[in-house]
């Protein structure tokens, strides 16, 4: 993707590592934006997605990548950080049955309040994240609705809205799009997906499962999109 | 206060250890809501304030409580984490103009957000906070509507309130009542506010300096509701 972006208006972006976030960095660089990562370390059992944010932040060019630990495990309560099975080899259907176990109470909540905290810090207006309603229909902090309520907030929550010096903005591009159609504005765009990290129970090495829903999900997105995923895998789904 | 109030229906308080969170907390126990107090780390100067918290939460009967730590001092942007002079001795004109440089970036916001998820872990659906919109006008996320912003956010960002099994509230019970409004109120409950802390600025041996915008407001509220103040301090206002 290559060179730096800090000539732009800055934009906060929460980069986790995954497929989607790495995807929203190039399109908010695409948009002129100078990028400032902000990657939440909230104890997700996946941890090899800490250093993947790490390589993709290096690969968008960002004015600075900040991780900020957060033990949300210590609130308990979902399989991403508490000791509950992540489930493995799940069809189409059962994954769009109700909402998973491996929901984080909160998370886009609070991952967004966050971003609210930092944007202001950094003097920014506009903060991306890369929520999708299409494959995460279950989790209620990926709808739209959600993302307005949550501009909503930020628009009378913070010092810089009440003193008409900055009016927030939340970017979610991907909120309509399927995997494939995300995998595909990626590619055009340029992004790396073997940078990336997507599966939510790898092995000690850091090698995806390949059966986990999240796994299943960007492989099905891949071969959707007619592309070829970078990752190896333990197993093909 | 006495003793355990762990048989009513759940309520997270947010619990600082300072003296409006202790009224609050006072407040939910004695409407019969089982306490789950958090308590948030967020690297604050004032770090008396955590075994205050701790005092108060045993006071209070809590069924537990969680201390949950988080670097918001990393993000920057404030006298309470950063390295920014905390104020002293202003006047009260000086104290309503504009927002004070303690102010944290979208604090309450963050705050409310870990509650949520708290929340949803032990089965609340009320959450209780200490803000104020009289004695801390400046601060944005203290106004009712940013309180109604997050109740509207949280009924739609939660897994429990999109499955129709719970309704989030925010509680601000003490949002239009001035200091000494405030302290009456405990006074009435049992509180003792000897195991609060206030001070921005405390001495290492963690002595109330009595001069900052905090300890003005604490001690202009004892003196105006008639109370004295049971903390010691380097110097009277």
């Amino acid at each position: 993707m290559g060179a730096n972006s800090s000539d732009g208006k800055p934009a906060v972006v929460l980069l986790s590592g995954g497929l989607d976030s790495a995807t929203v960095g190039a399109i908010a660089r695409m948009q002129g934006f100078a990028l400032h990562a902000l990657t939440i370390d909230y104890g997700q059992r996946h941890r090899f997605e800490l250093p993947a944010a790490a390589r993709v932040a290096g690969a968008l060019g960002v004015v600075q990548q900040q991780v900020l630990p957060i033990d949300l495990a210590s609130l308990g309560g979902s399989a991403l950080t508490a000791d509950i099975a992540v489930p493995q080899g799940r069809t189409a259907a059962e994954m769009a049955e109700g909402i998973p176990v491996t929901y984080v109470p909160a998370r886009n909540t609070i991952m967004l309040s966050l971003a609210l905290g930092y944007a202001e810090v950094v003097a920014a207006e506009d903060i991306f994240l890369g929520v999708n309603a299409v494959d995460y229909s279950g989790y209620p902090d990926c709808r739209p609705e959600f993302i307005q309520a949550f501009e909503r907030l930020a628009n009378v929550a913070t010092k810089a809205a009440v003193e008409g010096t900055a009016r927030f903005r939340i970017h979610a591009p991907l909120i309509q799009l399927t995997k494939a159609q995300i995998i595909a504005r990626g590619t055009e765009l340029g992004v790396d997906y073997g940078l990336t990290h997507t599966c939510y129970a790898p092995s000690p090495a850091g090698i995806s499962c390949g059966t986990c829903d999240a796994c299943q999900l960007r492989q099905q997105g891949f071969a959707a999109a007619g592309q070829s995923d970078p990752l190896e895998y333990q197993q093909q789904a």
